[in-house]
């Protein structure tokens, strides 16, 4: 009797982890070791919970749907396991009632741990079940790899968008502050994608502020206002996660915040805080902009470049378990940058979970508030191609979520 | 010697304030009765401060490209006439120095007021210059005409965009409240038009609430909390001008604000303060997103029908003033619905100047918590088409602001 493939998906949506599950799915379809295609639904947290759906009804068609589909489709969790063999003896139970041979995990560096520990413990109970990785996270912070799929789709949606904010803001001759807030809790990627904007052409950010460079109130004042007796506006792009040179978030100035289930600090509220701050210090119209959730699910500025490549890491990491390797990752490195190429890969998980990757502070300009050509070089090849949406009736059309 | 044009922008931009523009420059190129084409940079504020530019260099391409740039390219003011004559003479000083015989001015209700005044003062002056206005504003709250140019574009963003949130927060089984927060002081037009996120059979916002509906907390809470009976993830939509039985804007119980330069109150952070009292009353997750200015600067987003019609505006405007009319503005209204269609005509500016068009309360639900399908019915149409952006090195291609 032919092994069954169990896939779920972890961690924040991207506009991409769909494209992942598709080419899981895809790559299941061809093979003839894989008996049922099933999906957890709600990540590691929904097969804990037997909560598993069947997924081999797929056409073509449907498939291609999914491929566009922002956010998980499967449902996600942000659940980090103990560590305790209890609760790997309720995942595997599962396992063993779907006859489940192979497990990928979809997710970003708390998931591939998941998938570590995951594989350590079917190897030693001897259970004959491959548990691999295929790596999804906008923060672009996974190491050993040169990018994470769902990073170029939102370092495209900033570029365009801060593009589009910037056409507005010069409509005016008031001498107003602009203040974007990215997502990024550590690492600063998606907040540099934000220079970006000025590659036709156009206006640059004037100043970006990443979660690697100690941030300091009197600088940011001060370069906001060396900045108004050039323009009368000023764009500033910051990330949720900047923090003083003592290691306190920035937005915490504000308020206490609770902590969510990976123990990191709940973080919000960066721009609308430096907004206060800039209105009372600076007497300026100040408005703060945070892109939220649309960053991390906005598939209609999917960048083609990212979707075709999280397929094939997806692809990947089965291919991976189907020849016998279990706790690894699929990965793609890059080749050339110009022409762009990368090669894909695997790579044990361990080097990946629970590690971060940072900016490399040679990629910012010399006062650290900006970023500099190397940093434009290495992320413009990511954001290339538009993909095509399917829009009916005026909205995209997207794959309903897949639920029992 | 050929009288010039001379047509300029106002108030808060739009994704397709420059397809008017467009339009106006368009109409004028195949004219024989207009000499050169000047724009007033930063609407009447740089017509008073002798601020012009020569527009008439515009080959296909460009206006072609003009065409799909959001926001203001001639530069927008927020700068409402005193009706003083003082005032009237500068204005016209311009006029008599660059030889102007018309003027198209694009805007909304306010700007339509400078139409008017200024059509009056050039006739009392029986100086020979026509006077006319182009309608724009993504509120829609014009009188006499069916929809605005503008709108549509920005109610296609907010639908595609709420679309791809609710893919996200359906990937969660946590209790979660997501509160939108859409542009709209005093008409829910654009609010409502979260409604549409559902046209594909997706999940529409549970609740909406327009500034048309007294706002009552404790209704509010009340919806909330029986939604999340049915479901773990709550979305409502709101709009920025929601307003207690008393008149009092919400947003205000957080904070006094500033006024704009029309006297309205400055408004902000209405979906931030009904998220702290939900979290404090319901004591669940909640993430409160303001849309900001991408709803009105989206063109990536803009709905083809939109860019078409106030393309068609804008050249309907500067017709008027060829053919000896003056303090009107083009108008549109709608002739059948399934199909769609459209005729175009003008209407005299005393009947638009000043008024504002809300949304009839009996195409609500009987709650008032959400719209029906009347509203459904007359929305739809508008945000049909995609506009086709140039996407260069991965990110759109605009127009550069035009200066002197």
């Amino acid at each position: 009797m032919k092994k069954n493939l169990l896939v779920a998906q972890s961690g924040g949506p991207s506009a991409v982890i769909n494209s992942t599950l598709a080419g899981v799915i895809q790559r299941a379809l061809i093979s003839d070791e894989i008996g049922r295609i099933l999906g957890g639904v709600h990540g590691i947290k929904g097969v804990m919970e037997d909560n598993i759906v069947e997924l081999d009804m797929y056409n073509t068609a449907q498939i291609s749907l999914l491929t566009r589909t922002p956010a998980s489709a499967l449902g996600t969790c942000r659940f980090k396991l103990k560590n305790d063999p209890a609760e790997f003896k309720i995942i595997t139970d599962t396992f063993k009632k779907h006859n489940v041979g192979y497990f990928v995990y979809i997710g970003g560096n708390d998931s591939m741990d998941t998938v570590l520990q995951l594989s350590k413990y079917c190897e030693e109970q001897k259970m004959d079940v491959r548990v691999v990785g295929a790596p999804k996270t906008i923060d672009n912070d996974l190491m050993e790899m040169d990018h994470t799929p769902g990073f170029g789709s939102a370092a495209k949606y900033i570029a365009a968008s801060i593009t589009e904010i910037f056409c507005d803001v010069v409509a005016f001759d008031i001498k107003a502050l602009t203040i974007i807030e990215v997502m990024g809790r550590n690492a600063g990627w998606l907040t540099a994608a934000a220079a970006l904007s000025s590659v036709n052409g156009g206006p640059a950010p004037h100043f970006i502020y990443l979660p690697e460079v100690a941030f300091s109130e009197e600088k940011f004042l001060a370069d906001i206002k060396a900045q108004f007796e050039k323009t009368p506006y000023v764009l500033a792009v910051v990330s949720e996660g900047v923090k003083t040179a003592d290691g306190a978030y920035i937005c915490e100035q504000g308020a206490a915040r609770s902590k969510d289930a990976f123990g990191h600090t709940a973080l919000s509220g960066t721009a609308s805080y430096l907004a206060g701050l800039a209105q009372a210090e600076l007497g300026c119209k100040v408005r703060p902009i945070e892109f939220s959730l649309l960053q991390r699910c906005a598939a209609h500025l999917a960048s083609a470049t990212d979707v075709a490549e999280a397929k094939v890491l997806g692809s990947a990491a089965l291919t991976a378990a189907l020849s016998g390797q279990t706790g690894v990752m699929s990965r793609l490195l890059r080749t050339s940058t110009d022409p762009y190429r990368v090669e894909y890969g695997i790579i044990e998980t361990s080097k990946v979970a629970n590690h971060e990757k940072r900016v490399p502070l040679e990629w910012l300009n010399a006062e650290k508030n900006n970023v500099n050509e190397k940093m434009i070089e290495y992320l413009l090849p990511l954001i290339q191609g538009e993909s095509v949406i399917n829009f009916k009736n005026g909205v995209p059309e997207f794959y309903p979520a897949i639920r029992k």
